[in-house]
């Protein structure tokens, strides 16, 4: 049975646009490339497929797409992440929508095929995050014949789309919207670090200040998470593989353990490293009862949930997005969001003007394939820095902010 | 027409039941003074009438004293801050609760005035929030002649005591839960400092980094916001009234500015003052647009709604607690929980941690009155440092740490 | 043999001017009320004895003194702190000055004996720091029997007056500068804050980023101390005794440990606490090695050097103001400034902007004794909120910084 | 004349023992990487030419090269950073050190020719800090016919030393210790950031907390700065060139303005651009009377002084590295250190624990270049991550951290 959206309801649709136009009042950069695109409309004549959780701000970048001129079809991604409302308001202006809140992991899979294959003909290009329809596309080459390029825009995924490229595997452009500074530093480390404490406030309500709040990996995103707990009055400890990086997380003042003594001693922990089982059995073992635990990475895997739920005893939804596993001997802990997602479960993702600048860099490379997919070489691009910087300006306009750049 | 809370659904009681376990779980001071008192039961034979916010933690507060043997009646005190699922689990055991979340102004008062006249003969005691209720009581004293004594836990409250008091105007002791260590430091600053921006952040999703943040006022409330906005990286500007904490707002690092010049680069403005009318017509007048308006000092009447409504051109709700103001020429500002404490509105109020100190000062305090009322003087008490020092002890042992003074 | 300053080298008189030059154009409220004071001259015929640390600050107070009028000696009251280049430039100008860097403490006790005695009739007022000459007055009563008032600007000194008061045995006004917001905040906390870090880096060249930096006490000294060792990139470790405290370090975001805990894990370990023998040698046995011990409290005294000593094998001066103690089997500690205050002998105390405002305070409240110490009544007398107010005032003025309290 | 450093007095030996002594208890892993280099002296038969600010940590790496077989000579490279009493210890082993503290720039340049003229037929490897060794090999390469290679360590140098490499000129390995986490995170941010804040502190002893510090670049040394100054409570304004740059130091919570908006606001202005005559003439006009003034970039260039000079209508040296400039109608600018590095003039450099990381790479390099500089290819090579890596742990070690590398 199809996970298309179809004929939602007014008051849905109303809720969406609602959501839709309050996004947008916070995303002034896309809203000017949406009002250039909807006069030169680059995309007309292209089908687009879309992978990118289906938040309001999403909602935003696809509305750009259908004023520039292409056909949509789009699928969050997730478990977790749609925003019903806004896949109404979607739906009502024509775009294929595929996929709810709350469906199973078989069923992601599921709408993610049927975002592909829903035009007859097959997508001219893919918007990817997590190189899901990419990887689809490349285990199935022939049935998208008319595929002229797609766009990744996350880390994990680009880690892959690189490593096909390197194996020889793709026979088309595949841009990669990540290794750019708007992206490691606004969205990565600025967003996420905010919309992660945001999630576990939302969740739980408990207090930062005074807490042990352990962040496990210190990329991009765990800086963030560390630098908004830290900034909430939380005692931060890190834990991380690199000798490197764990010199500068203790430089920049926090605790650095490895991840069994931090687990012993955590009030929150988190994890954000974009691998599987980074938390398992013997870490949950060693965690204080009344501990929170939740995750801002890649998926829902980095929690290992079987090895939690084998130790579980009980379970019971305490307040929304908190489940409470109760353990051996009356111990327990808090799993917020279900080990998915705390960010875009419990608060709304990375807020809209966040997103503003990494949209901004996935239509504008989405506008440029429109335009030039055929010219360019197959294989690995990645966004340039020309664009990173054109983004930055348009941001800097739109805080009104002025620097020397602008002399 | 009464409104009292009577016949609450089932399902609401079950509902603020998970919400009454969940906040006594993170208040173990709270816990642990119900479970002596419900040994001893000093407040059997008591009636009291309670005017606090009424949340999951004041419900928990409510549960000490009915084991303490007391009968009970309780209102909120304002439009916005009833849990109504709490109410009713409340309700449920035999508790008289009025009013509801959403009431009128009107209703707020005689809400206050049903819990003050719920029992036959009166309260023996009141405990009190803003002095709401000793004010009726010394403006018709005969009719609560059973009345031994209060408590009153706000700063702006306590004011009003003590002026009532140096009128010589208190014939039963008052006992002011407010300046202590445990109330300035933990609640009010990094209590509300927190479930302020928590506050702002689940209203409005923003991104708090790189905003131009004013916080009117630099008590213990705008000391805390100021931190946490700057901990969420903010640009904050503080503006204020006395030269010495002006001194030390701009050696804790912030900008101080006069309110004109500061509501006029504000992103976001937030009054934590206390006083009424702080926000005029000529400062909404400068607000940039787009800026978001909100309050989280004593009542609703810090930002001067009639002079914004006079402004206003066309409001919309744009989210849950926001509704937009459209001003002349298209300019807007988004006044975040109609101008009512965004933090009770928005977020939850104050931790169940944070609660749990400040709501243990306030069971001793009760407590106390409670076997000793009688031999108490008319007139002002002020709470002890010793009591104050008990309550951070046991909550240092139920946070774990050790100190010297355990030695 | 008398202690006093004759004779200073041209050279060491032109340096001192150089000092107290520089150090008055950042004084700026202290030279506007020279100004006015050198006009109205409400000190003539007064002869002033003082024992204020002689650093170039205390010599702009000096000044201002000479140029309201009044006759004056002066002691520094410590081992260490004297600038000679300071004292020469003020005998140079008549001032009757009494000790130099490196005296010994008994030498100490006979400068402020000579200090006290300078005048053939005594003094008619008595500046003090700690209450040392008030004491000799109180031990000696007779022998002052001109003496009008005396003012005492420590909170040690202020503990002892009030305790005197108490006792009935103050014949004579004191005035203590301390319990005002510009002293706390100001002073204690931001100056005393900045140059103990300032004293630990110049004295050890010390990288603080990633140090586990303990600090004992959490009074506005030890809160500013924190807050700089955070500010710098420390992991900071607070010790105190009182609960309220240790819950409010806590918050903070700073470990709370006993310090027999602390100090076994101490990169940097500073008092601040006021008392004496707060580090003694069972705390010294636990210290790592290569541990750097430091004072800023009150005197010489919190860190017990008899047991230091007792456990030392070997001293050496590694590095000036640095003094490295072999204890046994090759484990060592550097002890900074012999275990006296280490912003004032490692770095230049407090800075002058901030003793602008300390010693607005003390020449404010010298001033009006000048006038009307007649007029007031024997006994403690506090610096009132109104004066607190105008020092505030009149410094914001000086930054240039505009706020609500001047529309 | 020669600058060679000869017979030098036995105090300043003894002192430059006592301060190289004092650094290596602070270098613990260049203390172990001596230690095996004794052993298998890796540089024996090596001819090294250094040119590195000859600090005490630079002395302990020069012992090191002595240490691992090799003869050095060796010289500062700038006018101001020169221990003597560190030269003189090095001298008295027989490293022949050319030049000292307060020569002029052209001095600079003689001293380094000697360095690397000071073996009859030249170095066989160049430790180079901003290519200026490299540089004059390259203009006459004849005359160095046996040196085998190069380390660089700078990002000035590594800058000129690619376009060199590019230009097809390096027809010998250069080894850039530079690009690397340890040396960009460790030792441009946070050793810069302190030790720039500290030589701003040690020349001024001013108030940092509520001055407005301008930062002018926002590179690693520039963030570095902007943390500092914020940690001590600075307001900071950040100015820079890149878009991607601006937002990411707006989101960090700074300022950012155009130079000519910042200069005009300024308290503190400190340039950490790597590039020349950033700060010019119509900057210096719009800086406020009494503002501080100072670089901590690459060199003395950063600000214009022939423009400073122009506008000069008197200097005075106010305090030690304090120069005070005063301008038409009194108002007047405080340079310190004439314009040059303030964290190598006013204060002792980076921290010797944070010259034990950079020194680390730079002695690995070397050791590695001892060993194997015939088997490398001409042109650039930049130190690999295995090192950095290998560095790290090192560090980790020293420092008694545990992380998940090392379970």
């Amino acid at each position: 049975m199809s996970l298309r959206v179809t004929s939602p309801s007014a008051e849905l649709v109303r809720r969406g646009r609602e959501s839709l136009d309050f996004a947008r009042s916070q995303m002034p950069v896309l809203d000017a490339i949406q009002a250039e695109a909807a006069v030169n409309r680059p995309l007309e004549g292209h089908r687009i497929s879309g992978c990118i959780h289906l938040t309001k701000e999403t909602g935003v970048l696809v509305e750009l797409l259908l004023a520039a001129g292409a056909e949509v079809a789009w699928t969050g991604g997730d478990e977790v992440s749609t925003q019903d409302d806004v896949a109404a308001a979607l739906a009502d202006q024509g775009v294929r929508v595929f996929g709810r809140r709350g469906i199973t992991t078989r069923q992601v899979e599921e709408a993610a095929a049927e975002a592909l294959t829903a035009f007859p003909s097959g997508p001219t290009l893919v918007l990817d995050n997590g190189s899901r329809l990419i990887e689809t596309v490349l285990g199935d080459r022939d049935r998208f014949p008319e595929l002229l390029a797609a766009t990744e825009k996350t880390t994990e995924g680009s880690r892959r789309v690189r490593e096909w490229n390197r194996q020889g595997r793709l026979d088309f452009p595949v841009v990669t919207v990540n290794d750019i500074v708007t992206k490691w530093e606004v969205d990565n480390t600025y967003g996420t670090g905010q919309s992660t404490v945001d999630g576990i406030l939302r969740a739980t309500g408990a207090l930062i200040a005074g807490k042990r709040f352990v962040v496990v990996g210190f990329g991009h995103v765990g800086r963030g998470v560390a630098l908004r707990a830290a900034g909430l009055g939380a005692r931060v400890i890190v834990t991380c593989r690199s000798a490197t990086t764990a010199v500068q997380a203790r430089l920049a003042g926090y605790e650095v353990l490895p991840l069994r003594q931090a687990a012993a001693v955590a009030d929150i922990l988190c994890t954000a490293t974009g691998y599987p089982d980074v938390v398992r059995g013997h870490h949950l073992d060693l965690l204080p009862s009344g501990a929170v635990l939740c995750n801002t990475g890649h998926s829902v895997t980095e929690i290992n949930l079987a090895e939690l739920q084998a130790r579980t005893e009980e379970v019971r939804e305490v307040r929304p997005h908190v489940r409470r596993h109760v353990l051996a001997g009356g111990r327990y802990v808090d799993l917020l969001s279900g080990g998915g997602l705390v960010n875009l479960d419990a608060a709304e993702g990375n807020p809209s003007e966040v997103m503003d600048v990494t949209f901004a860099n996935q239509a504008l490379a989405a506008l440029r394939l429109g335009r030039d997919a055929a010219a360019l070489q197959p294989g690995l691009h990645e966004v340039s820095g020309e664009q990173d910087q054109e983004v930055a300006r348009r941001k800097l306009v739109a805080m009104g902010i002025d620097y020397d750049g602008t002399e």
